[in-house]
């Protein structure tokens, strides 16, 4: 039976929360797929996550390992292949929680990096599981910045190898998953060297273990990392190379080969590898960062629902968190996020694929307009998703703080996606160099691509909003955040060449200017966002409600974003303190508004009990029988020896009635 | 040996670490004595942190009893008493990593509301740990509003007893520390009904387990709530309780009385009670939320000049990732937070020993300001702390991910207090009601407390800032902090006012407000905390160059705080847009200014390796053997049976070489 407040909340929902899911999953046939896997995963005990909470990282790896083995079965079980419609479900179904996701990134990087003849030889091994593979890349001394990598690779022609170190602790590998106590084979990135001269890093496959019985190979050693703030079920491992030796075959040569005397062949282009990790960044944003941030806000507005607490008005009885307004404004920004980021994410896959024919064409054209989006929005996105689970985990008190809330996970895994895959601010930047580059190009009046040609039409008016009312027209919310980016972009330009003209040399005067620089990309990106999103809702059907609450979704998305950072728009004017105070009232009255149809909303993101895995979120909003239940099966419950131990001899002398 | 790189900075320092270390010790001979504990604490092998975080929950717990046990031994041993010098640096000195702390709340407990006859009775044998107490406050369903609570205590005057129970699943207590699995006794807090009528929540000691074999008592359900984000060391309990009988005596009857006849007496004032709770918030600041953000300073800073990551300039070597100004913008600011609180710590500290002597003379005037403060405070800091360790876990990219960095622990552990001891948001409504009241009693010309008289004087005028070097004068910007806070109260005063008059109730018109009203009781917070640290640098002395980098850090704590919150102070043009770049300007300067010192500042907090607990923070910066030595202990690293039942049947068939 499901709660009667939560229940009550369904009641007045203002649109169809069927045709939002179907509209989230691209339609109401993607949403029968989804729903299918959705229900062959949870029904297969193998892929429970029941005890999740309760267990050792030793026992999450294994859970991992088990499940992805029994994954194979499973999807030959089910007629599922990795080109069907619904494999794309099943990493979701399963929410992450299974191992060898590194094996397919191996498998990338062969088809990617390899000739044809490598690919021959190891895809169909890695398809079979004859091996498990891993990508060692990242050092213990070296991350982001991958032509500092120590590890090398020297070509020995006498016996047509190439000999692998490690030479100084800071080279070894670390990091890389499934390395640290599953894989056979990983693509180690070293410093190849030949007849003693440096060509930089290349990729090459290495067996580190056995396949007769896992023992490590001669000069390899490996192992786990130990434990990590999330990720318990991945081996993320380390890997010291000693003297190794590989045939000449293993340096992946589709782009560089070292021929048998030791000539050094580069041919082809390596912008489509350049594009591979554009795209990387890209996907991982739906999975990783929008379904948690999904997950965090289902549960925390279930909850505020459920949960009541003090006196709104006296002598009524103690109302829902959800009416308290300071409730709202945490909640609600995110829930508009979540929307506003599943939009931008649909534009970005869309502009990505636009890039990918482009590029089979070989017109590379487009790529660092595409860089740059994506190196920015994976920093964008990463951040606010993370400080939106962050803030719907303190947003259920206490027991948000319980594992069994689900909410520390979703926010522990979620932080890691604005470390890995590049870090945000070192991704900012790169969105800034190619803003301040097309800044510049467009006040030359030179073509630039067509998401920044807004640098060229640089406006000095004022925000025309008369009342309250008009912030909530796409046009003037729009326009105000196209104004600021540019009023960043082009004082940050100045101030970068300023410091040049005074003498300051080029490195150093763009170190000085880096935070500001790091602030005009983001506005870029949020600009972006909200464009999007506002274009998106003009493109919607209008009937069963569903334009209506994108609207305001949108709405609040923007003018969040204004009232959070008033200061971007207040500084020269463009937006008056009594436009200001405008904003605010339009943007409190929103919260109002969307409280409504808080609980459709996130209804309609249509995550199952399972998937959710949190006492406080469950569709039926039975909160408190769920954590009693719960706790009890802990293991913390069971008998510890701490009280013989220790507990019984200092209680001891006491045993006279008190 | 010392890492070369983190040698170096600390050959440059413009002040003396070891006279930095005495001013936050509070003098030369408190170091000395904090220094002796530590020493003792750290040397005895039973204290050991070293396998923390390879600890499942059930080995936290115990290790934490275990230590708890042991340390009445060192007590007796050392000479060290509750009273004496040394007590306040054991909690620090075992990083809180010990059981029994609600034992001492249950203690404090019963001496403040208890009878003179029920404190003869009960601390003796709480202090011979004769029992184990506990505070059974908290319900699954209740927390902020205690009026909620639902446990019920019904006099029955046939057998002189009170009969308590937890009549639905919503009243069961839930959360009290050391009552899952340790605790004999605990303070339940109760609605009170005597021949029907209710009066309210009461304390009633009541024993949950055998004081002869640890088993629970008739009537009691109790254990352990399960796995949290942090505090694994601590068993937070659940209680259920079915018509437990215990005698009149139990009720803390030093106010309220129920009289054999079952006549309830209500006697002497409750105030110091309020007062209790004011106290409790601004004790657990410098343990519990200071010291975190102080250790991550710590790590993040030594980390920072070990680490190197691209280059700086062409042609050198990486450089120093603490040489660039985004993770200067990152961590400094952080940095100069640590100190302000600290400073902020000991005012209030001393406010409340003042406070504390007046109530002792009857005299209770400052209990609503003392009130005020301490919730500010409490939200204000907690808030900027948990954000700060956040983004020094962050700065630390992957490395600070591993548990083995330490800064994990530090963040879960410090999110807590943003919760516990009343959640911030309506700690923050507690100090505008506060605020509110006495900006209405200031305009209306009537005396206000201390702290507040600056509402009266409203002042008008603009910031009159003309280069960037004025806004290096405390003058200039305390008065821009406290302008601003006088204008958020007023106009949200004044919002409220507007509001009623137009004829909505009292309670929807302050909900309405209750986002601006927070906002205004941070800006008060931030004031007071600016204006605190720029008289504590006034009055230092001026030699061995603490003055110098002291005024330094609350310049930068002060611009920082306009920096990210631009538009407050734009808002009515108080500083105008020019005037912003300069305050950014001026900002971005101190960066680099602080950045060579930054190594000595978080020196001086004088933490031991093993109290960091850190690989990447340790004296002597060995980051990276530190890790990999680290790493190789995990429970990780010791054979899984994953090997033998999952991956060599899917690698079975590949024993072909290949």
């Amino acid at each position: 039976s499901v709660n009667a407040d939560l229940a009550s909340e369904r009641q007045t929902a203002s649109f169809s929360v069927e045709k939002l899911t179907a509209l989230l999953d691209g339609g109401a046939e993607q949403t029968q797929i989804r729903r299918a896997v959705v229900e062959a995963i949870e029904s297969d005990p193998v892929f429970s996550r029941e005890n999740q909470y309760f267990q050792t990282q030793n026992e999450r790896y294994e859970a991992a390992v088990r499940k992805a083995v029994h994954l194979q079965k499973k999807m030959h079980e089910m007629g599922w292949t990795e080109n069907g419609p619904e494999y794309k479900y099943i990493y979701r179904a399963l929410s992450g929680d299974v191992a060898f996701l590194l094996h397919r990134v191996f498998m990338r990087s062969i088809s990617v990096l390899g000739s044809d003849k490598q690919i021959a030889k190891w895809i169909p091994l890695a398809t079979q599981h004859k091996l498990i593979g891993s990508y060692a890349q990242t050092e213990l001394g070296h991350g982001t910045y991958l032509q500092g990598l120590e590890t090398t690779a020297v070509f020995d022609p006498a016996t047509q190898e190439f000999i692998l170190n490690t030479p100084k602790i800071s080279a070894m590998k670390w990091w890389p998953g499934d390395m640290g106590r599953s894989a056979t084979h990983t693509v180690v990135f070293a410093q190849l060297y030949v007849h003693g001269k440096c060509y930089g890093i290349h990729p090459f496959i290495v067996q580190i273990r056995s396949l007769q019985d896992h023992s490590l190979c001669p000069g390899i050693t490996a192992g786990d990392i130990g434990p990590k703030m999330n990720f318990e079920h991945i081996d993320n491992g380390y890997l010291l190379l000693k003297n190794v030796r590989i045939p000449r075959e293993n340096m992946l040569s589709k782009f560089c080969e070292v021929r048998p005397d030791g000539t050094y062949v580069r041919q082809g282009s390596q912008k489509i590898n350049y594009f591979t990790m554009t795209t990387v960044r890209i996907s991982l944003i739906s999975d990783e960062v929008l379904t948690p941030l999904m997950k965090a806000c289902t549960i925390a507005i279930r909850y505020s629902v459920v949960r009541r607490q003090s006196k709104l008005k006296p002598g009524e009885q103690e109302a829902k968190i959800l009416d308290y307004q300071t409730q709202q404004e945490k909640l609600l920004p995110q829930l508009a996020a979540a929307y506003a980021f599943h939009f931008i994410n649909n534009y970005l896959q869309e502009l990505f694929n636009r890039g990918y024919r482009e590029i089979q064409r070989k017109n590379f054209d487009m790529l660092p307009e595409l860089h740059a989006l994506s190196s920015g929005f994976k920093a964008m996105i990463t951040q606010h998703c993370t400080a939106g689970v962050e803030i719907c985990l303190r947003a259920c008190g206490g027991h948000g703080y319980s594992l069994l809330s689900g909410l520390p996970s979703l926010y522990t895994k979620i932080l890691a996606s604005c470390i890995y895959e590049g870090e945000n601010t070192i991704l900012l930047l790169q969105t800034a160099r190619f803003l301040i580059k097309c800044f510049m190009a467009a006040s030359a009046g030179q073509p630039v691509p067509p998401s920044v040609t807004y640098l060229a039409a640089v406006k000095h008016g004022k925000c025309p909003a008369k009342n309250k009312l008009d912030f909530l027209s796409p046009d003037i919310y729009t326009e105000a955040y196209q104004h600021v980016t540019v009023r960043l972009t082009s004082s940050t330009a100045a101030k970068l060449q300023d410091l040049i003209q005074s003498g300051v040399k080029k490195h150093d005067a763009w170190n000085q200017c880096t935070v500001q620089l790091v602030q005009a990309a983001k506005a870029h990106c949020h600009y972006i966002a909200v464009k999007n999103f506002a274009e998106t809702v003009e493109k919607l059907e209008t009937k069963a409600g569903i334009q209506k609450i994108m609207k305001h979704l949108c709405d609040l998305f923007a003018l969040h974003g204004i009232f959070s950072n008033t200061g971007a728009f207040l500084h020269d004017g463009y937006i008056s303190a009594a436009q200001m105070d405008m904003v605010t009232a339009s943007y409190l009255d929103l919260l109002a508004v969307i409280r409504k149809d808080a609980v459709p909303l996130v209804d309609a993101f249509d995550f199952t009990d399972k998937s959710l895995n949190s006492a406080l979120g469950s569709y039926d909003g039975q909160v408190y029988q769920r954590l009693y239940e719960w706790a009890q099966k802990s293991p913390t419950n069971q008998m510890s020896p701490a009280y013989e131990r220790y507990l019984k001899p200092l209680l001891h002398s006491t045993l006279s009635k008190l």
